[in-house]
This record gives C-alpha cells, sequence and structure tokens, in this order.
C-alpha cells in the first residue's frame, strides 16, 4: 500500500504573508490557507500580492477542499482569487467564514461554499481525517489542525499563542495537543513569527488592564482607541470598558464597522446596541461620555485615523482634550507612516498613546517559550517550521535543535518546495512552479514584468519625449525638435533646459546620417546624443522615448 | 544694554537628520552643526536632504563660526554645501574634523578652514564665550556645549549618553555639567531621541564582553562583523578581540576602510598595522585567523555586505562556515532592507547573530534616567527639547514636567522658530524661512517642486504618449495617431491594448471639433477620452502626453 504524502508549499515560507500549503495523497489535495500580502516598495503600484497557484491549477480534479486556520488576511486573503480558479468547498470556524464571506461580496461573481467547525469536530475528507484544535491568537475562531494521513499524523499549528488568561474563556488546546502527541504525530508544521523573542507573549488581558488604567485616569478627555478591527478579543475589552466608564462607543473605519457587526451577529462580540452611537452624533456628547474606536492604527495612509491626524476626516475634528490611544505596533516596514501619524496628532494638541510609552499591544504569535511548549506537547518525529521569514524559519530549526530533534529530520520549507513524507522518513522531493502574482488595478500579472522595472526607472528619474520631423531626402530636420520632460528638471531650469537639448539634437544629427538612414537608426543617434546631454545636466539618466517623422 | 539672544532653528526639530541651530546677538551668529538626511520614499530619486539655510544667506555677515558637537552625517553632512554659500571657521573636536575633513575631498571647491578644540577649550567668539565639555556618545570625540552669551549661559548636549565603562577612559564630564548648573544655567538644549525608553543605555563595553563571547565560541568560524564605521569604540573593542583571539583583520567597504585610517592616524584608534591584512588575501589564510570589519549593517544596497549576500562582493564569497555579526540595530525604516540581507545570509549556509538574537548593539542616546540626570545636573532656568520628531520633543517636554519644570519655561521648537531669549524670560519670536532643500544628481532643488510629484505619479501608475496629426481644415485625422506606454500594460496585453486605443482616439475625435480646432482644445479632449478608457481597461491613471500637429 502507497503511504506517501506529498507536501507543497505555495506561499508563507520565506516571507511573510500569502500563506498556503497543499497536502496530497494519490489523487486528492486539501490546501490550507490562501493568503495575500501587501506589496512594499519594489513594487510600485501594485495593490496586492498573492500566491501563484499553477500547480493546484495543473491538478484541479485532485483538489477537495481548502481549510482555514482563521481570518487574518495572510491567510484567507487570496480566496477570491483562488476560488475563482478554483471552486471547491472551503472549511474554517464560524467567524473565519463570515469574514470571507464578507469579503466575497466585492467578488459576486466568484462561487463560495463555506462549510463552519467547530474544535474537536472531525471531518473525513477522502483519505484524510481532519480534526480541529481550539488555539489562542489575535483574532478569534483561530484553529490549529491534527490530520490524520495514510503517511501518519500531521499537526499544522497555524498562527497561535498560548493565553492563560482568553478573552473568551476559551484556552488554547493545551490537553488535546498531548492526547494527541501521545498518540503520535509524524510531522510538526509550526509557525515562525515570534522565534526570535524570549520567553513568553503576554496575555491579551494584560492589554485590557492597561487600558483600563489609562481610560480611568483621562476621565474627562474624549478617547479615540486605534486598533486592529480584526482583533475581536480587544474590541471585546474595549467596548467593556466603555460600559464601565459609562461612554458611548461610536465605531469608525470601514473594516471597524464591518467587523464589529460581523462579529455581533455571530455572537462572537458582545455589546449593548443602545450604547453604539454613529460618529456624526459625537460632538453632541460630552468628551467624557464617548470612545471612538478607530481603524488605522498603521498609519495607512486612507484610514480614518490618517486622516483626522491630518485634518481631512470630516465626522470627527480632533482637539486638544483628545487621548489618543494606538493599540498596536507597527508592522515592519510601517515604522516611518505610524510615526507621522502621531507626529502629527501630538501637533494637533492632542495626547497620544503608543506601544513605546505604555504596554497598550501584545502580539498574536507564540514567543521562543510557547513554541518549546508546542513542540514538547506534539512531540514529531519530523518538524518544518513554517510562517516566516528564512531567518524565522532557520531559527526555529535552531530552537527544534536544542530540544533534541535531530538536523536531519528537520526541513526548512521554500517556496515552490514538495516534500514527502511515509511513515519513517522525510525528504525534499523537488519543486513546483509557485511565487507570488501581482494584482494591480483589475489585472493579475507576473512577477517579472517590464511594467514594474518601467515604474521604478520612471520613479527614480523621470522621463523625456521627444520628436523629430526628419526630411531623409534633403537630409534635414523639419521644423524644431518636440521636447518633454516629467521628473527630470525643476521648473525654473526647464526652459533653458530645453533649448540646450533641442540644439543639442540638432547638432547631434549629422547632415549624411540623415539622408536615406532609417528612422531606427536616427532614433538610436537621438537617444544616445540626448541621453548624454542630459546626464552631464543632471547626473540622471530618465528614460528616452524618441519619436521620428519623415516628411 | 541689549541682552536679547535669539535662536533660530534651522534643523533637527521635528524630524530627524539635519540639524543645524543658530544662536544670534546683534550682528553676530554662531551655528551649531550642520547635517544632512537620507530621503525616504516620499522622495524618489532624491539624494540627499540638508538644511535650507536661507536665513543664514540672508545674514552672512553677522556669520562667525561653525560649531561642531560631533562627527555624525546628520550633524556634519550638510557642512560642503553650507560652507560653499558661507566660508567661516569651524570649530569641532580633531575626529570630528578630520572625518569632515575626509568629506571634503569629495568637494575641492568649496574651502574649509578647521579649528579643533578639546574639552574644558575655552573660545571667545565675538561676545559669546564657548566652553566645550566631553560627552559619550556612539562615536569619539562628542562635545556638548556651553555658550555663555549676554542672555546668560546655554546648554547644548549635542547627542549624548552617560557611559560609566567608555572604551577610551573618558566618561562624559559630569562633575563639570554640575558646576555649570551651579553657577546658573539659563536655558538647556537636550537631545531626545531615546527619550521614549525607560531606563538607562547600556555601556558600549557590554556590546565588547558580548562579541568576546560570541568569537569565543565560535573559535573555528570565518568571522564577519558589520557595524558603523563612524562607531571608533566598536571598532576599537573588536580590533582588541582580533588581537587577544590571534585573528588577523580585514576592513572592507568604503567608509569603513576610510574611518579606521583616519582614526589610527590620530590615535584614536588604537592596533597593530602588522595585523591588518588586504580583503584580497582573507583567502589565504585559515578561516579561524581572520576577522572581517565591514560596512552594510543597515542594509543599503550598495555596501559591502548587501553584495556579499547577493553573491556580487568579488573579494569575498561567504561559506556556511561563516559567522555574521551585525553588530547594529535597523534605523526605522531599515528594517526591510536588513532583514533582506539577513534572510540571504542564512540562505547561502552561514550562522547570522544580529540584534534580535543577541546584545551585539546599544544605542548612543540618553534613555531616561540618562536624560532626568542631565537635567537635574544642568538645573536650567529654561528648557527646549531638540534633536527628535515632534513626539519625541512633546514626550521629552513632559519628562521635564514630571522633573518639576513649568510649562511656561519650555518651548517646543518647530522648523525655521525663532526664540528669543533673555536673562529672565523665553518666548517665540516668529519664523524665519527655512527647511530641507534637495540634492539630486548635482542639483540643489526646492521640496515642493513638480518633480517630486511626477515621479511619485510615474511610479504609481506609469504614463502614455500619444502624437496624433490633425488636418484642421478637412477636419480629421491623418494617418494613425501614434501611442506609447511605459508602466501601463503587460507585455502580451500592449498590442490589443494600443489598437483599442487607437480606435478611442480616433472615435472620439469628431469631425465637428477638428475643423479650425485649436490644437489645446484637441489635447483636451484626447487626453480625457484615453484617461477614461485606460481607466477601464486598467483602474489606472497614468500620465498622458499628448502631441498635436496640424497638417
Amino acid at each position: 500500500m502507497n503511504n506517501k504524502v506529498k507536501l507543497t508549499f505555495l506561499g508563507g515560507v520565506g516571507e511573510i504573508g500569502k500563506n498556503m500549503t497543499a497536502i496530497e495523497y494519490e489523487n486528492e489535495i486539501i490546501v490550507i490557507d490562501a493568503g495575500l500580502t501587501f506589496p512594499d516598495d519594489e513594487l510600485p503600484g501594485v495593490d496586492i500580492v498573492i500566491p501563484d497557484i499553477s500547480y493546484l491549477l495543473a491538478n484541479k480534479d485532485k483538489v477537495k477542499a481548502i481549510l482555514l486556520t482563521h481570518g487574518h488576511e495572510d491567510h484567507i486573503g487570496g480566496l477570491p482569487f483562488v476560488l475563482a480558479q478554483l471552486n471547491v468547498p472551503v472549511y474554517g470556524s464560524r467567524l473565519t467564514l463570515a469574514l470571507v464571506e464578507n469579503k466575497m461580496k466585492e467578488h459576486p461573481n466568484v462561487k463560495f461554499k463555506g462549510i463552519s467547525v467547530k474544535p474537536r469536530n472531525i471531518l473525513k475528507l477522502g483519505s484524510f481525517t481532519v480534526e480541529f484544535i481550539k488555539v489562542n491568537h489575535s483574532i478569534a475562531g483561530a484553529l490549529a489542525f491534527c490530520i490524520t494521513t495514510p503517511a501518519g499524523n500531521i499537526v499544522h499549528t497555524g498562527d497561535f499563542k498560548v493565553d492563560y488568561e482568553p478573552i473568551d474563556g476559551e484556552m488554547i488546546d493545551l490537553p488535546r495537543l498531548g492526547e494527541i502527541g501521545k498518540r503520535g504525530v509524524n510531522l510538526l508544521l509550526c509557525e515562525s513569527t515570534n522565534v526570535c523573542r524570549k520567553g513568553f507573549t503576554m496575555s491579551e488581558k494584560s492589554v485590557g488592564r492597561e487600558l483600563d488604567e489609562l481610560i480611568k485616569t483621562h476621565a474627562n478627555n474624549r478617547i479615540i482607541i486605534a486598533t486592529f478591527a480584526s482583533n475581536i478579543y480587544r474590541l471585546q475589552q474595549i467596548l467593556n470598558l466603555a460600559e464601565k466608564y459609562k461612554r458611548k462607543v461610536a465605531f469608525t473605519g470601514r473594516s471597524m464597522i464591518n467587523v464589529s457587526e460581523v462579529a455581533y451577529k455571530l455572537g462572537e462580540l458582545k455589546y449593548d446596541r443602545n450604547n453604539i452611537i454613529d460618529i456624526s452624533q459625537v460632538d453632541k456628547c460630552d468628551d467624557k461620555e464617548v470612545l471612538i474606536m478607530t481603524t488605522g492604527s498603521q498609519g495607512e495612509p486612507m484610514s480614518a485615523l490618517t486622516r483626522m491626524a491630518s485634518g481631512e476626516f470630516k465626522q470627527l475634528k480632533l482637539r486638544s482634550n483628545d487621548l489618543i490611544i494606538l493599540s498596536a505596533s507597527p508592522i515592519p516596514g510601517n515604522e516611518k507612516n505610524v510615526y507621522k501619524v502621531i507626529n502629527a496628532l501630538y501637533k494637533l494638541g492632542a495626547d497620544v498613546i503608543y506601544d513605546e510609552l505604555a504596554d497598550v499591544h501584545v502580539s498574536g504569535h507564540a514567543c521562543q517559550e510557547e513554541l518549546k511548549l508546542m513542540h514538547s506537547l506534539v512531540k514529531p518525529k519530523f518538524f518544518i517550521p513554517v510562517h516566516g521569514e528564512y531567518r524565522h524559519l532557520k531559527v526555529h530549526k535552531e530552537l527544534a535543535m536544542t530540544l533534541g530533534k535531530e538536523e536531519r529530520n528537520i526541513i526548512i520549507p521554500s517556496l515552490g518546495m514538495q516534500v514527502e513524507l511515509s511513515p519513517n522518513s522525510i525528504k525534499q522531493a523537488g519543486f513546483v512552479t509557485a511565487g507570488q502574482r501581482l494584482v494591480d488595478g483589475i489585472g493579475i500579472g507576473d512577477m517579472d514584468s517590464n511594467v514594474l522595472r518601467e515604474r521604478k526607472q520612471l520613479a527614480e528619474d523621470g522621463f523625456c519625449v521627444v520628436c523629430v520631423n526628419i526630411n531623409n531626402v534633403a537630409g534635414n530636420v523639419t521644423g524644431e525638435p518636440f521636447i518633454i520632460t516629467r521628473g527630470v528638471v525643476y521648473a525654473d531650469e526647464q526652459e533653458a533646459f530645453v533649448q540646450d537639448a533641442k540644439a543639442t539634437i540638432i547638432a547631434s544629427l549629422k547632415e549624411q546620417e540623415l539622408r536615406d538612414a532609417e528612422p531606427a537608426v536616427i532614433k538610436q543617434s537621438i537617444r544616445r546624443n540626448l541621453s548624454n546631454f542630459i546626464f552631464k545636466r543632471t547626473k540622471r539618466r530618465p528614460m528616452i522615448l524618441t519619436i521620428v517623422t519623415l516628411d
């Protein structure tokens, strides 16, 4: 009997974001997560980045289901694009599916069939049996999976932390993980986000205690709290504190309004609807009677908080009696935007509290001691670190080795890697097409596209268009060359620059070159001469486009 | 008698970088520091940013001297540009001036007259008397100033920390600061970089101890340490450890080679020249016999370490027996670049240690307790926080208030602000022209320039050029419109896109519009129609340039 199972890593390994792993046995594939990531400055003008699913499309008939660990964008955000090409049922917790459903509203033509599951539920999917296990994370409804396969049990932790004081009263199911470990786990796939951090991640409840203190000591201030809308636990604590201190709550920011509504309907977020007011009513209340919950904790340019900071948020004008709490840490890469917003808020005279000044945020990911706890309970034969940059996966491997795991029983995955697992062995088994697909406007393009290179060059050096009309019989330039530049010279130098550029072009187009010359040859000559002229003048090499017309 | 002194803030307040403050009495001005900063993504293609010194140029005859606190780029980097317009003597410590001199080599036409000073030296500059005070910082030769003026004593801390175990044996001159405080200080200008951090900054020596441990336990590895070249103390400790563990040292990276040479000649850096080898000789040595000191700790794209990580550094190929230590923290904004380099180093099989994993770096700036110590020793009547983003200045103000200073005796400065100080009063006194000057290629331009806006638009959406030839008597388009795009559509969609765009243009140019029409009107119409067409097709709004020629 064939007892080999193949894992294919399509995202979330070697870079953060767009998590996706496929587990395959003969003609059955189940997929874990379908995330997206947001592009950095290397990809100007790109909106989102999703996994390349060529491998799944080539094996379309095998794919039986997508299983979601939790509802964060880096785990569910690619789903609309994946489902558009691959219509399979999607399993996840109630909240996870509700967030997906909300997202699918923007993709009305894509079919979505969600099937909700609960912790300890057991699901049979062909040759696979999946048990769902409760974990703590910075969003409700987060699950780990224990997948029974012909190659043995595979545990996938999803994103997790160990919270001994969980807001919903439900701790990560450590006893069950222990039982499964005792029964025997062949392979552990464990997240690696905080593997560089020593110790334990603090409980979500510690944030509530800090916020309680802040709200108490700012009894006369209007209070605005910015946080991640998907962190239902944070929202719940803030709503409880609003009730405790008799403040009405206004939600603002699209995702804050959406998530608070979705989670309320599911019963994941509990509050008295009579205590909620519209943002437009805030001005009618006393400062000490309101608490505003907003998006924008990452300094996102179009978010509610950023617009408040720049005075462009019509429904709410900030004043010196406002206390703004950023209950979040900047995600790497967002620091500058976050600090810009904080500086702007301070300049409005408001008071600002953020993670450098008070303990108003905790991570949702396991630190070193929690990871050790997971390894110790699950006691896997083989280990694959997932969810992290390469450095995280490497450090996680070293952590597993300090716990006694042998190096040959650990594989660091990379994008597109396939791993073959049997009850007694694990090995790399080549690579399949994988990578990132860029979603730009409405098109899904290709990483290597010229478009990005062109945009980068334009951003660095601008461009110059030159039109020259030539009589290639007489061998002269007719009329004046026409030159436009953008992003090359400053306004007050523009006129002199254009005059000199024209002179350069005319001087360089010697008569002998023009008579009977091919436009392509003339173009080449113009480009070379103009480029040298511009470089001498500006030390820049803008993109040059030449248009040669013949009389 | 006039006892009013005016301070003008030309940099370093409200944003990090390009520090510059002018102190003025009647027809005398002394300037403290002349820094630069590096642009962020908001300024594509800009090389460096320096202070706008219009105010100093308008008062050219008054300016008597520039005093430098220390040799970091954000304090001396603007000097070549300032001296080109304002030739005055420059005072600073020997190392500071040596670093400036090195920099001036790239500006052979700018005159530079440096006069070196030592701690406790007293310098008479017209109505001002300046005493130089030793402070600890992440560079040797750092000074604070006590400036005696007709309005009383002004203490400017420069950048500092309190290091009880200084590498050069010279502690910050706390006794002298205490004496000056006892004599009476009217105004304190104090740096604010680490004001959000609790406690004390660790001693530079703690880094040495950690590096010692790492080098000891990696006795058989080749070791490469990346750090800030200007941190002479760090360099000294690493050189000492190399000697202790019998490793030859190779310097690599332009600033590392420059600074190690300059500092050696001054006697600020002490090492046995026989122990130094050229990077090209490294391959001839045993791994355990070499230690390479390199630049690139910030993941700078062209630095030695980044090129090693990408395999593009010809003199040194990394291998799995290499230990790379990044003895630095990422400066905000550099995180992604640093992590990219770390990931690439790991992928080469090398071992990597960085600040998240071990205590291989300490800050050069005072934390809260050290700032409190400074305030307590200097006991100023008035206080102005400097050197920081607005949020830092704000928190520093609050810190001073917790120490008992009244709010009315503190001023938060902003760019261009003038402050009038007399023995018994301090007040804002308006604003002068100030801001940032962008150095781009070889030109010094203006912040608000269209050039930057254009580059940003080009980076986001690309551009499209369309040339149309029109017979405005017959009222028709002659020939085909000519269209070029860059950064708009993907290669495989290009042909269809251009065909449809042409059709759109021709269809939209109705006969009646063309007959006798002005080219400007036709252009407008083309631009509008083409823009709508492109938006429908790509959801982008590229820059559109239209060229209309008439038959």
